[in-house]
Protein backbone atom coordinates (compact mmCIF):
# COMPACT_ATOMS: atom_id res chain seq x y z
CA UNK A 1 0.00 0.00 0.00
CA UNK A 2 1.58 3.36 -1.01
CA UNK A 3 0.49 6.89 -0.05
CA UNK A 4 -0.94 8.92 -2.61
CA UNK A 5 2.29 11.79 -1.77
CA UNK A 6 4.58 8.46 -2.47
CA UNK A 7 2.55 7.82 -5.89
CA UNK A 8 3.12 11.10 -6.51
CA UNK A 9 7.29 10.82 -5.81
CA UNK A 10 7.59 7.85 -7.73
CA UNK A 11 5.85 9.88 -10.64
CA UNK A 12 8.30 12.68 -10.08
CA UNK A 13 11.05 9.66 -10.35
CA UNK A 14 12.59 10.90 -6.28
CA UNK A 15 13.10 8.07 -4.12
CA UNK A 16 13.30 10.03 -0.87
CA UNK A 17 16.88 9.15 0.97
CA UNK A 18 16.59 7.68 4.22
CA UNK A 19 15.78 10.21 7.16
CA UNK A 20 19.71 11.20 7.87
CA UNK A 21 21.14 10.76 11.42
CA UNK A 22 21.90 13.88 12.95
CA UNK A 23 25.99 14.67 13.72
CA UNK A 24 25.43 15.28 17.38
CA UNK A 25 23.48 15.13 20.53
CA UNK A 26 20.10 16.21 18.97
CA UNK A 27 17.65 14.75 16.83
CA UNK A 28 16.50 15.38 13.27
CA UNK A 29 12.36 16.30 14.13
CA UNK A 30 10.63 16.90 17.26
CA UNK A 31 6.46 17.14 17.13
CA UNK A 32 4.72 19.22 19.40
CA UNK A 33 1.19 18.97 18.56
CA UNK A 34 0.71 18.79 14.96
CA UNK A 35 3.96 21.32 14.79
CA UNK A 36 6.78 19.32 13.25
CA UNK A 37 10.22 20.77 14.08
CA UNK A 38 12.80 19.53 11.55
CA UNK A 39 16.79 20.25 12.03
CA UNK A 40 18.57 21.98 9.01
CA UNK A 41 19.42 19.51 6.70
CA UNK A 42 22.26 19.83 4.59
CA UNK A 43 22.71 19.08 1.06
CA UNK A 44 23.44 15.17 0.43
CA UNK A 45 23.31 12.84 -2.05
CA UNK A 46 24.21 8.78 -2.06
CA UNK A 47 25.20 9.23 1.14
CA UNK A 48 28.18 12.41 0.90
CA UNK A 49 27.50 15.66 1.46
CA UNK A 50 27.36 17.88 -1.53
CA UNK A 51 29.81 20.56 -0.75
CA UNK A 52 30.42 24.21 -2.95
CA UNK A 53 30.07 27.75 -1.90
CA UNK A 54 28.14 30.34 -4.92
CA UNK A 55 29.53 32.89 -6.18
CA UNK A 56 32.89 30.80 -6.20
CA UNK A 57 32.61 26.67 -6.89
CA UNK A 58 29.27 26.48 -7.55
CA UNK A 59 26.78 28.27 -9.84
CA UNK A 60 23.01 29.19 -9.57
CA UNK A 61 21.30 25.49 -10.60
CA UNK A 62 24.04 23.47 -9.12
CA UNK A 63 22.83 25.31 -5.75
CA UNK A 64 19.56 24.78 -6.84
CA UNK A 65 20.19 21.06 -7.25
CA UNK A 66 22.03 21.24 -3.95
CA UNK A 67 18.74 22.71 -2.06
CA UNK A 68 16.05 20.21 -3.88
CA UNK A 69 18.30 17.50 -2.10
CA UNK A 70 17.54 19.14 1.35
CA UNK A 71 13.75 19.46 0.40
CA UNK A 72 14.30 15.44 -0.05
CA UNK A 73 15.53 15.28 3.35
CA UNK A 74 13.16 16.96 4.93
CA UNK A 75 10.52 15.42 3.47
CA UNK A 76 11.83 12.20 4.12
CA UNK A 77 12.21 13.61 8.19
CA UNK A 78 8.88 14.35 7.79
CA UNK A 79 7.70 10.68 6.94
CA UNK A 80 9.39 9.15 9.74
CA UNK A 81 8.03 12.13 11.94
CA UNK A 82 4.48 10.28 10.45
CA UNK A 83 5.59 6.51 11.30
CA UNK A 84 6.15 6.42 7.55
CA UNK A 85 3.11 7.80 6.12
CA UNK A 86 3.47 10.87 4.58
CA UNK A 87 -0.43 11.50 3.99
CA UNK A 88 -0.53 12.83 7.33
CA UNK A 89 1.70 15.48 5.71
CA UNK A 90 -1.05 18.53 5.98
CA UNK A 91 1.44 21.45 4.75
CA UNK A 92 4.48 22.76 4.74
CA UNK A 93 4.61 25.79 7.15
CA UNK A 94 8.10 27.58 6.62
CA UNK A 95 11.06 27.07 5.18
CA UNK A 96 14.70 28.90 6.74
CA UNK A 97 17.31 28.16 3.65
CA UNK A 98 20.80 29.01 4.32
CA UNK A 99 23.49 29.44 1.02
CA UNK A 100 27.03 28.92 1.58
CA UNK A 101 28.31 31.75 -0.69
CA UNK A 102 30.54 34.75 -0.85
CA UNK A 103 29.79 37.93 0.17
CA UNK A 104 28.55 39.41 -2.88
CA UNK A 105 26.73 36.45 -3.56
CA UNK A 106 23.03 37.76 -4.16
CA UNK A 107 20.85 34.77 -5.47
CA UNK A 108 20.33 32.69 -2.73
CA UNK A 109 16.16 33.11 -3.72
CA UNK A 110 17.16 30.98 -6.90
CA UNK A 111 19.16 28.48 -5.13
CA UNK A 112 16.53 27.69 -2.14
CA UNK A 113 13.75 28.11 -5.04
CA UNK A 114 14.98 24.51 -5.66
CA UNK A 115 13.66 23.30 -2.67
CA UNK A 116 10.26 25.25 -3.14
CA UNK A 117 10.16 24.15 -6.67
CA UNK A 118 10.55 20.26 -5.52
CA UNK A 119 7.83 20.87 -2.96
CA UNK A 120 5.41 22.17 -4.73
CA UNK A 121 5.77 19.83 -7.44
CA UNK A 122 5.76 16.98 -5.10
CA UNK A 123 2.62 18.23 -2.33
CA UNK A 124 1.28 20.99 -4.87
CA UNK A 125 -0.76 23.62 -2.99
CA UNK A 126 0.01 21.49 0.68
CA UNK A 127 3.53 22.86 -0.29
CA UNK A 128 3.63 26.54 -1.05
CA UNK A 129 5.39 27.93 2.07
CA UNK A 130 6.79 30.56 3.88
CA UNK A 131 9.69 31.01 3.58
CA UNK A 132 13.41 32.96 4.40
CA UNK A 133 17.08 32.70 2.34
CA UNK A 134 20.14 33.95 3.33
CA UNK A 135 23.69 33.54 2.47
CA UNK A 136 25.41 31.96 5.73
CA UNK A 137 28.64 29.95 6.35
CA UNK A 138 27.76 26.21 6.60
CA UNK A 139 28.77 22.82 8.10
CA UNK A 140 31.09 21.06 6.30
CA UNK A 141 31.10 23.25 3.58
CA UNK A 142 27.63 22.06 2.20
CA UNK A 143 26.19 24.09 -0.43
CA UNK A 144 22.58 24.84 1.18
CA UNK A 145 21.12 23.94 4.97
CA UNK A 146 17.31 24.08 5.34
CA UNK A 147 15.45 24.04 8.06
CA UNK A 148 11.47 23.58 8.15
CA UNK A 149 8.31 23.72 9.77
CA UNK A 150 5.64 21.20 8.81
CA UNK A 151 2.09 20.39 9.78
CA UNK A 152 0.97 17.13 10.06
CA UNK A 153 -2.61 15.45 11.02
CA UNK B 1 -14.01 52.40 8.90
CA UNK B 2 -10.43 52.21 10.24
CA UNK B 3 -9.15 49.72 13.19
CA UNK B 4 -7.54 51.26 15.64
CA UNK B 5 -3.97 49.86 14.57
CA UNK B 6 -4.86 51.95 11.15
CA UNK B 7 -5.90 54.74 13.27
CA UNK B 8 -2.64 54.43 15.53
CA UNK B 9 -0.41 54.52 12.20
CA UNK B 10 -2.20 57.27 10.36
CA UNK B 11 -1.11 59.34 13.26
CA UNK B 12 2.82 57.81 13.34
CA UNK B 13 2.19 59.15 9.22
CA UNK B 14 2.77 55.81 8.30
CA UNK B 15 0.98 54.01 5.57
CA UNK B 16 1.90 51.00 5.04
CA UNK B 17 3.19 49.39 1.30
CA UNK B 18 1.14 46.69 -0.18
CA UNK B 19 2.12 43.72 0.93
CA UNK B 20 5.03 42.18 -1.21
CA UNK B 21 4.59 39.35 -3.60
CA UNK B 22 7.37 36.88 -3.20
CA UNK B 23 9.91 36.92 -5.41
CA UNK B 24 9.59 32.79 -6.38
CA UNK B 25 7.50 29.54 -5.27
CA UNK B 26 6.13 30.21 -2.06
CA UNK B 27 3.79 32.04 -0.08
CA UNK B 28 4.04 35.41 2.15
CA UNK B 29 2.64 34.29 5.00
CA UNK B 30 1.09 30.72 6.20
CA UNK B 31 -1.21 30.80 9.30
CA UNK B 32 -1.37 28.00 10.99
CA UNK B 33 -4.03 28.17 14.05
CA UNK B 34 -3.49 31.94 15.43
CA UNK B 35 -0.45 31.55 14.41
CA UNK B 36 1.11 33.75 11.36
CA UNK B 37 4.76 32.58 9.96
CA UNK B 38 6.02 35.34 7.54
CA UNK B 39 8.24 35.03 4.87
CA UNK B 40 11.25 36.90 5.25
CA UNK B 41 10.61 40.72 3.93
CA UNK B 42 13.44 42.76 2.71
CA UNK B 43 14.09 46.58 2.84
CA UNK B 44 12.22 48.18 -0.23
CA UNK B 45 10.32 51.54 -0.55
CA UNK B 46 8.68 52.82 -3.46
CA UNK B 47 8.50 49.62 -4.99
CA UNK B 48 13.03 49.86 -4.79
CA UNK B 49 14.82 47.85 -2.87
CA UNK B 50 16.83 49.24 -0.32
CA UNK B 51 20.37 47.63 -0.65
CA UNK B 52 23.83 48.67 1.16
CA UNK B 53 26.20 46.88 3.79
CA UNK B 54 26.49 47.53 7.31
CA UNK B 55 30.13 48.60 8.18
CA UNK B 56 30.89 49.51 4.19
CA UNK B 57 28.60 51.46 2.45
CA UNK B 58 25.87 52.02 5.09
CA UNK B 59 25.66 53.49 8.52
CA UNK B 60 23.75 51.86 11.77
CA UNK B 61 21.34 55.20 11.06
CA UNK B 62 20.39 54.30 7.25
CA UNK B 63 20.35 50.09 8.38
CA UNK B 64 17.65 50.94 11.57
CA UNK B 65 15.96 53.24 8.93
CA UNK B 66 15.66 50.00 6.47
CA UNK B 67 14.78 47.85 8.99
CA UNK B 68 11.70 50.04 10.02
CA UNK B 69 10.71 49.03 6.27
CA UNK B 70 11.36 45.75 6.38
CA UNK B 71 9.09 45.81 9.64
CA UNK B 72 6.55 48.30 7.68
CA UNK B 73 6.44 44.90 5.25
CA UNK B 74 5.64 42.49 7.98
CA UNK B 75 2.56 44.10 9.33
CA UNK B 76 1.38 44.34 5.57
CA UNK B 77 1.66 41.01 5.71
CA UNK B 78 -0.18 40.13 8.73
CA UNK B 79 -2.70 42.64 7.46
CA UNK B 80 -2.97 40.67 4.23
CA UNK B 81 -3.38 37.19 6.89
CA UNK B 82 -6.36 39.22 8.60
CA UNK B 83 -8.21 40.00 5.39
CA UNK B 84 -7.38 43.60 6.10
CA UNK B 85 -8.42 43.96 9.71
CA UNK B 86 -5.06 44.65 11.54
CA UNK B 87 -6.89 44.89 14.77
CA UNK B 88 -7.03 40.77 15.19
CA UNK B 89 -3.40 41.48 15.44
CA UNK B 90 -2.84 39.79 19.11
CA UNK B 91 0.98 40.52 19.44
CA UNK B 92 4.21 39.92 17.36
CA UNK B 93 5.61 36.83 18.47
CA UNK B 94 9.36 36.57 17.39
CA UNK B 95 11.39 38.40 14.66
CA UNK B 96 14.84 37.16 13.08
CA UNK B 97 16.47 39.44 11.59
CA UNK B 98 19.28 39.25 9.18
CA UNK B 99 21.76 41.86 8.24
CA UNK B 100 23.99 42.32 5.08
CA UNK B 101 27.32 43.39 6.91
CA UNK B 102 31.03 43.07 6.93
CA UNK B 103 32.78 39.99 9.21
CA UNK B 104 33.88 43.15 11.46
CA UNK B 105 30.59 44.69 12.30
CA UNK B 106 28.73 44.64 15.60
CA UNK B 107 25.94 46.73 15.87
CA UNK B 108 23.34 44.10 13.89
CA UNK B 109 21.08 44.89 17.04
CA UNK B 110 21.07 48.31 16.58
CA UNK B 111 19.92 47.76 13.09
CA UNK B 112 17.02 45.49 13.86
CA UNK B 113 15.86 48.01 16.45
CA UNK B 114 15.00 50.01 13.43
CA UNK B 115 11.92 47.52 13.36
CA UNK B 116 11.72 46.58 17.07
CA UNK B 117 11.16 50.17 17.83
CA UNK B 118 8.63 50.99 14.65
CA UNK B 119 6.66 47.79 16.32
CA UNK B 120 6.27 48.58 19.57
CA UNK B 121 5.54 52.50 18.67
CA UNK B 122 3.11 51.44 16.24
CA UNK B 123 1.51 48.49 18.82
CA UNK B 124 2.52 49.36 22.33
CA UNK B 125 2.79 46.37 24.20
CA UNK B 126 1.68 43.77 21.70
CA UNK B 127 4.59 45.24 19.88
CA UNK B 128 7.12 43.31 21.97
CA UNK B 129 8.62 40.73 20.83
CA UNK B 130 11.48 37.87 21.34
CA UNK B 131 14.29 38.44 18.81
CA UNK B 132 17.13 37.67 17.55
CA UNK B 133 19.93 39.49 15.35
CA UNK B 134 22.70 38.32 13.35
CA UNK B 135 24.71 39.27 10.52
CA UNK B 136 24.53 37.31 6.75
CA UNK B 137 24.62 37.52 3.44
CA UNK B 138 21.40 39.10 1.87
CA UNK B 139 19.41 38.38 -1.37
CA UNK B 140 19.76 41.05 -4.02
CA UNK B 141 22.43 43.34 -1.55
CA UNK B 142 19.43 44.36 0.52
CA UNK B 143 20.49 46.29 3.95
CA UNK B 144 18.17 43.68 5.91
CA UNK B 145 15.91 40.74 5.89
CA UNK B 146 13.52 39.83 8.52
CA UNK B 147 11.22 37.10 8.92
CA UNK B 148 8.35 36.65 11.79
CA UNK B 149 5.87 35.09 13.70
CA UNK B 150 3.06 37.00 15.24
CA UNK B 151 -0.43 35.97 17.10
CA UNK B 152 -4.10 36.85 15.81
CA UNK B 153 -7.51 36.47 16.79
CA UNK C 1 12.41 24.17 47.94
CA UNK C 2 14.32 23.13 45.01
CA UNK C 3 12.73 21.37 41.78
CA UNK C 4 14.31 18.52 40.05
CA UNK C 5 15.87 19.83 36.98
CA UNK C 6 17.82 22.85 39.72
CA UNK C 7 18.59 20.04 41.99
CA UNK C 8 20.03 17.83 38.68
CA UNK C 9 21.78 21.63 37.71
CA UNK C 10 23.22 21.74 41.26
CA UNK C 11 24.73 18.02 40.92
CA UNK C 12 26.34 19.61 37.63
CA UNK C 13 27.63 22.38 39.44
CA UNK C 14 25.78 24.76 37.38
CA UNK C 15 24.61 27.44 38.50
CA UNK C 16 22.10 29.41 35.90
CA UNK C 17 22.89 33.14 35.53
CA UNK C 18 20.55 35.94 36.38
CA UNK C 19 18.57 35.74 33.06
CA UNK C 20 20.08 38.37 31.18
CA UNK C 21 18.02 41.85 29.96
CA UNK C 22 17.78 42.45 26.53
CA UNK C 23 19.96 45.17 24.78
CA UNK C 24 17.56 46.69 23.30
CA UNK C 25 13.28 47.27 22.87
CA UNK C 26 12.41 43.68 22.80
CA UNK C 27 11.75 40.88 25.51
CA UNK C 28 13.90 37.94 26.29
CA UNK C 29 10.90 36.13 25.97
CA UNK C 30 7.53 35.62 24.88
CA UNK C 31 5.23 32.32 26.20
CA UNK C 32 2.56 31.96 23.46
CA UNK C 33 0.25 28.51 25.10
CA UNK C 34 2.49 26.14 25.93
CA UNK C 35 5.41 27.31 23.48
CA UNK C 36 8.19 29.55 24.76
CA UNK C 37 10.40 31.43 21.81
CA UNK C 38 13.21 32.94 23.75
CA UNK C 39 15.29 35.85 21.94
CA UNK C 40 18.97 34.82 20.76
CA UNK C 41 21.12 34.62 23.65
CA UNK C 42 25.43 35.26 23.49
CA UNK C 43 27.55 33.82 24.82
CA UNK C 44 28.40 35.46 28.89
CA UNK C 45 30.39 34.78 31.96
CA UNK C 46 30.18 36.60 34.85
CA UNK C 47 28.15 39.52 32.96
CA UNK C 48 30.67 40.33 29.70
CA UNK C 49 30.38 38.77 27.01
CA UNK C 50 32.45 36.32 25.90
CA UNK C 51 33.98 37.49 22.01
CA UNK C 52 35.80 35.60 19.47
CA UNK C 53 36.05 34.04 15.90
CA UNK C 54 35.88 30.92 15.01
CA UNK C 55 38.51 29.68 12.78
CA UNK C 56 40.68 32.65 13.53
CA UNK C 57 41.14 33.62 17.58
CA UNK C 58 39.33 30.81 18.78
CA UNK C 59 38.98 26.64 18.89
CA UNK C 60 36.48 24.40 18.46
CA UNK C 61 36.96 23.34 22.24
CA UNK C 62 36.28 27.07 23.59
CA UNK C 63 33.63 28.09 20.73
CA UNK C 64 31.95 24.82 22.62
CA UNK C 65 32.61 26.32 26.10
CA UNK C 66 30.85 29.60 24.39
CA UNK C 67 27.55 27.70 22.82
CA UNK C 68 27.18 26.03 26.62
CA UNK C 69 26.90 29.76 28.53
CA UNK C 70 24.04 30.20 25.99
CA UNK C 71 22.06 27.17 27.01
CA UNK C 72 22.59 28.31 30.43
CA UNK C 73 21.35 31.39 29.37
CA UNK C 74 18.26 30.32 27.40
CA UNK C 75 17.40 27.94 30.88
CA UNK C 76 17.52 30.82 32.64
CA UNK C 77 15.15 32.50 30.75
CA UNK C 78 13.13 29.74 30.51
CA UNK C 79 13.19 29.57 34.13
CA UNK C 80 11.87 33.16 34.09
CA UNK C 81 9.24 32.00 31.32
CA UNK C 82 8.01 29.85 34.20
CA UNK C 83 7.86 31.83 36.98
CA UNK C 84 11.12 30.30 38.75
CA UNK C 85 9.53 26.57 38.62
CA UNK C 86 11.93 24.73 35.82
CA UNK C 87 10.44 21.93 36.26
CA UNK C 88 7.41 23.42 34.28
CA UNK C 89 9.67 22.74 31.32
CA UNK C 90 8.25 19.79 29.48
CA UNK C 91 10.93 19.62 26.59
CA UNK C 92 13.34 21.66 24.48
CA UNK C 93 12.07 22.14 20.73
CA UNK C 94 14.54 23.67 18.47
CA UNK C 95 17.64 25.84 18.99
CA UNK C 96 19.11 28.11 16.39
CA UNK C 97 22.85 28.07 16.77
CA UNK C 98 24.37 30.94 14.91
CA UNK C 99 28.69 30.44 15.30
CA UNK C 100 31.20 33.66 14.53
CA UNK C 101 33.38 32.15 11.93
CA UNK C 102 35.23 32.80 9.08
CA UNK C 103 34.34 31.56 6.05
CA UNK C 104 36.74 28.93 5.87
CA UNK C 105 35.44 27.69 8.90
CA UNK C 106 32.76 24.64 8.98
CA UNK C 107 32.58 22.99 12.49
CA UNK C 108 29.82 24.73 13.46
CA UNK C 109 28.07 21.54 14.46
CA UNK C 110 30.73 20.73 16.97
CA UNK C 111 30.78 23.98 18.26
CA UNK C 112 26.64 24.05 19.25
CA UNK C 113 27.45 20.73 20.44
CA UNK C 114 28.52 22.44 23.62
CA UNK C 115 24.92 23.77 24.17
CA UNK C 116 23.06 20.29 22.93
CA UNK C 117 25.22 18.14 24.95
CA UNK C 118 24.39 20.32 28.26
CA UNK C 119 20.87 20.32 27.90
CA UNK C 120 20.89 16.85 27.90
CA UNK C 121 22.93 16.33 30.21
CA UNK C 122 20.62 18.94 32.44
CA UNK C 123 17.70 17.25 31.59
CA UNK C 124 17.90 13.93 30.09
CA UNK C 125 16.01 13.11 26.98
CA UNK C 126 13.71 16.17 27.50
CA UNK C 127 16.43 18.16 26.03
CA UNK C 128 17.15 16.15 23.26
CA UNK C 129 16.04 18.94 20.81
CA UNK C 130 15.52 19.77 17.08
CA UNK C 131 18.47 22.00 15.60
CA UNK C 132 19.75 23.95 12.96
CA UNK C 133 23.82 25.22 13.63
CA UNK C 134 24.94 27.93 10.96
CA UNK C 135 28.14 30.53 10.40
CA UNK C 136 26.96 33.93 10.68
CA UNK C 137 28.60 37.56 11.72
CA UNK C 138 27.68 37.98 15.64
CA UNK C 139 26.60 41.43 17.39
CA UNK C 140 29.64 42.65 19.74
CA UNK C 141 31.52 40.23 18.11
CA UNK C 142 30.49 37.17 20.76
CA UNK C 143 31.39 33.98 19.38
CA UNK C 144 28.12 32.20 19.50
CA UNK C 145 23.99 32.98 19.65
CA UNK C 146 21.85 30.82 20.06
CA UNK C 147 17.61 30.76 20.27
CA UNK C 148 15.44 28.79 21.17
CA UNK C 149 11.62 27.69 21.35
CA UNK C 150 10.37 25.26 24.63
CA UNK C 151 7.37 23.57 25.26
CA UNK C 152 5.93 24.48 29.05
CA UNK C 153 3.45 23.03 31.01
Amino acid sequence: MTGKIEARLAELGVSLPDAPAPAANYVPFVVMGSTVYVSGQVSMENGGFVTGRLGDTMDVAEGAAAARLCAMSLLAQVRAACDGDLDRLKRVVKLTGFVNCTPEFTDQPKVVNGASDFLVEALGEAGRHARSAVGATLPLGVAVEIEGIFEIA
